[in-house]
């Protein structure tokens, strides 16, 4: 792998032409985030990226994690990236200035993410965690432990994890084994074991803050006997007034996973044996501080489909700029030489097909991430909560049609470097083996589509939709008589109207029987996911169309975002229509054959 | 990975009740394919792959091949595996009997393929090179070189390579710059580096036979300038009347690949330094000697991506059944105890989609392989240019096809096994691995979507179309009226019409400007093959509903043969009108954006 640059200009358009981020600064406590202060942050985030983070991300694939005897040793390099990271600031971003935060918006630390996951997905998977952690203990854990534990994950001294899967169980939490008993001085005992436990253990920070779901005693069976515990690596101590790392807890990593990708991140299986607990937030309640953790998280994940997609994109641009390779179908002939390979039809449709997915990805996760600072922070009830159902209706389909875009979009680039992209060295292949896992983490991307169909859409009768909907059947309304406009909405109209269509026809089946709507998820995860970043990209198309002029490389940026806009409607939007006949098909082909029957 | 077991009985139902393989014994020479041997061929097939080859995979995987100053190991058990191989008469399966062949027909020996890659596709890689080496033989070498290659190729004492790609050219043959001057005694010295050469070394047989494509001193540049040599690793000796290895040839082995899979395969780079060449075929006309080779080769590469898919298959299935989380949406509910997530609706929809792929692909691959063994020996010429046709027209749609769709059954196969099967000890991220290269060699897919529409679609002014527009028009007029066909018929009705309205419209085009030709390519390929998998499994239904009855295994198996029939009728086949779409979309989408734009 060669190249990644962080693409500031598209995030800039994306930031203030597209979704307003220039109005952030009207929201209460982001009074400092104007476009001045967002600028030198990204670009101080794309220096770390590029010159920190990316030189390290081949090196950490082929060197790994080594596992000896409980201690984990992370690739050459890493520990001391993570150092320049936290003196960076850039464990803080979003951290509340009372804990030694910066306080900026999430929207930014979104942005942030996407920049430091294309140049090093492996290395920020522990800042990821921590950032999780961070937020599940400010909003469920009591003052005394935010005060310990808050100032130290924002400055990145010591990191955390989220310690949900057990063997037995995945997706399914209510079969959590592992327990915790309350001790006489109002802490826990807690004991079990916990595996795919992402940093559980490391050599980058100094202590390590587990976030545990265990069961107390008294625990009703299922995911409503479930509590929250945070289980330091060393318990805390004090000296002089400072913090720092006491006595060794009762909590040992037992060995880390050899994986497909995510080499340098290391995979724990951690070992809790009477460790020492800290309950957070109500007994039993558990599964709703899990959440608070998994939402965050599962914006960040869909930021881990579009970092990787932006480097692979970048390298294989790169590589089809420069290998010459056939000869033009039009024009010289057999005879003339060989040309670069972008010249052909079929990679410029691979390399459109990646920068349409990139850039429409980039727009639906800052849309959604905008919204997440107006759910937030606004001062009008009814504005937060429109906000927040944009939020949790888009969140499900941030994850996974991003993290399928990034698979996509890295596949493609394997593809445009031909047999040196299945070659190691090359470095094209690592970007494919390390998103895989985004698709099945936080929450597999079926189970994301069941979230979507079975718990967002019922919600107040398709309540969440309305902030979906509307913005688009008003944007096709203002330009249904624009002729200029055409090659954008009119493919948008009728993929909106089958959406339309799919959503009413899915609702009723689904009412009649949960299987309908179970069968139909997948697909409609998808079809949503097309029809959003569509209206996305028409909007882009058209606000392009009235930015042309300026600067030339302004004008250049302006003009090819019109055109991949109408590559998008034209080529990739057409794919909504398979996923609503998938849908308009019912549940009954897909539920026909019984399981003794396969 | 746990599970592979042969699938003989649905290999079965496609041979003799799909593709009408019982008919092999009237085509002159395959007197002897009569069901009862052909069963008992692929019974042993099966035991050599389930037993043999398959419990090499993992081991060979993680193992990998080592290089050593031009030595090659592979891994544990491989050399002995081959050697059970060559025993077992595997490698002489369609060979000519005067060579020491058994003269069975190619279709036998495709689905021996698909069984053998089933249970490790990086084993198969030598023996797959070698046929394509006795191939080329075969059709373009003189006597002489005949007698002294073909029965070794054929028993397996000696394997075969394909010495094709240069660091500077890969699709692009035309760029070969390895050079073969005429020595005195009619042999020639070469000289060049070629690299990716599958088992060019290895220690699996005694001796390799290279198949090297260079250029003669008079050489015409470009393609109409390459000749067909070949090269032993050890110049053939002759000692008591019998060919064993003599002295050492100009060839050596520089490095092995590191790869993103396909670990047990070595990967060469070979230096070929005054290496002693025969001339295969006339000077200056190695490119049609290359498509010899390359034109079975693309099928068996086909083959791959069904073979790997039924694995991936079978694992998923197995794991899906045994793994309990989660309730059902009806019925008990969250009280319940956790279910098999097969009887979950999304993953019930990943094993149907995984299914139909698997079963429709093989439908394709079988039904084209029959018309090789036609195009070979029917004692008519029409026939025999009628079924040429049909494997002219559809070798890019197998090789295409068939591997994306190996791809995506082998990524569904991740998914079903959750975090599981991110890890390597599962075994099912390295079927993705493996896969991965089959979409890459022997012809990029995008190089078969160019040959299918640049090549095979004008030729005859669309002759070959009409060996797939023919039958499946003949099967839509004789179901049209028969309401009990629907579920099958119609979604064919509609796809097949886009086919043929979008045929036209591209063709036209193309006649103007080859570009939109090429820019639609990809999508045309993907819309053929769907729609030509669509009529097989419309087919397939309906025979399998005609046979209902006999023994409840076989109701069983005709009741589920029919449902998935309408699972991809219904819930796959509606992803031809996106691509449909797509093509109608034109190339200007596709080639708007300049390349110094993006």
């Amino acid at each position: 792998m060669t190249t990644y640059r962080a693409p500031l200009d598209d995030i800039r358009f994306v930031l203030r032409d597209v979704v307003g981020a220039d109005q952030l600064p009207n929201l209460p406590g982001l009074e400092e985030a104007t476009p001045d202060v967002i600028d030198a942050v990204l670009a101080e985030a794309a220096r770390m990226s590029e010159t920190v983070l990316f030189p390290l991300n081949q090196s950490g694939d082929a060197e790994g994690c080594v596992y000896d005897n409980g201690v984990v040793r992370t690739p050459a390099g890493f520990p001391e990236a993570y150092a320049k990271y936290a003196a960076g600031g850039w464990t803080s971003v979003t951290a509340e200035p009372r804990y030694g935060g910066q306080g900026l918006p999430g929207l930014v630390n979104f942005v942030i993410d996407e920049i430091m996951i294309s140049g090093n997905m492996a290395f920020t998977a522990v800042p990821g965690l921590s950032h999780g952690a961070y937020n599940a203990i400010l909003q469920h854990a009591d003052d005394d432990l935010k005060d310990l534990y808050l100032p130290k994950l924002s400055d990145g001294t010591w990191t955390g994890t989220m310690c949900l899967t057990e063997p037995q169980c995945g997706s399914d939490l209510g079969l959590i084994r592992a327990k915790a008993a309350p001790a006489d001085d109002g802490t826990y005992r807690l004991s079990g074991t916990k595996i795919f436990i992402t940093a559980g253990e490391h050599d980058m920070a100094e202590n390590i803050v587990h976030l545990v779901l265990a069961r107390l005693p008294d625990a009703p069976a299922g995911t409503r006997g479930i509590s929250l515990f945070l289980v330091p690596k060393f318990l805390p101590a004090e000296e002089n007034g400072a913090v720092r790392p006491g006595p060794r807890n009762g909590v040992l990593c037992a060995g880390i996973e050899h994986k497909m990708g995510l080499h340098a991140s290391p995979t724990c299986t951690m070992a809790f044996n009477d460790a020492t607990a800290w309950l957070v937030g109500a007994p039993h309640k558990g599964m709703r501080a899990m959440f608070t953790m998994m939402n965050v998280a599962r914006l960040a994940v869909g930021m881990q489909g579009l970092g990787v997609a932006e480097t692979a994109y970048q390298n294989a641009l790169a590589y089809a700029r420069e290998r010459p390779q056939g000869r033009p179908l039009t024009g010289t002939g057999a005879n003339g030489s060989a040309v670069p390979i972008i010249e052909h039809a079929d990679v410029r449709r691979m390399l459109m097909t990646m920068k349409a997915q990139v850039e429409g990805g980039r727009a639906l996760a800052y849309w959604t991430a905008l919204h997440v600072d107006v759910a937030m922070r606004h001062p009008d009830p009814a504005q937060r909560q429109a906000a927040d159902d944009l939020v949790a209706l888009m969140t499900p389909v941030v994850k996974a049609h991003l993290t399928d875009l990034g698979q996509e979009v890295a596949d493609l680039a394997i593809q445009v470097h031909g047999g040196y992209g299945y070659i190691r060295d090359t470095g094209i292949e690592q970007l494919v083996r390390d998103v895989r896992i985004a698709r099945i983490y936080e929450g597999t991307n079926g189970i994301q589509a069941l979230d979507l169909v079975g718990r967002k859409l019922p919600e107040g009768t398709g309540r969440l939709l309305r902030q979906v909907f509307h913005p688009i059947d008003a944007f096709l309304s203002q330009h249904a008589e624009d002729p200029a406009a055409a090659s954008l909405v009119t493919p948008l109209a009728k993929a909106f109207g089958r959406l339309q269509r799919v959503t009413v026809g899915m609702a009723q089946a689904a009412l009649a029987d949960p299987t309908e709507g179970a069968a139909a998820a997948h697909d409609y995860l998808k079809l949503l996911g097309h029809v959003t970043i569509g209206y996305l990209w028409a909007r882009m198309g058209l606000i392009a169309k009235a930015k042309a002029g300026g600067s030339d490389a302004e004008a250049r940026f302006h003009d090819t975002k019109l055109k991949t806009a109408e590559f998008y409607l034209q080529r990739i939007l057409p794919h909504a229509s398979a996923h609503a006949a998938a849908i308009a098909g019912g549940a009954t082909a897909v539920m026909a054959v019984e399981p003794e029957a396969f």
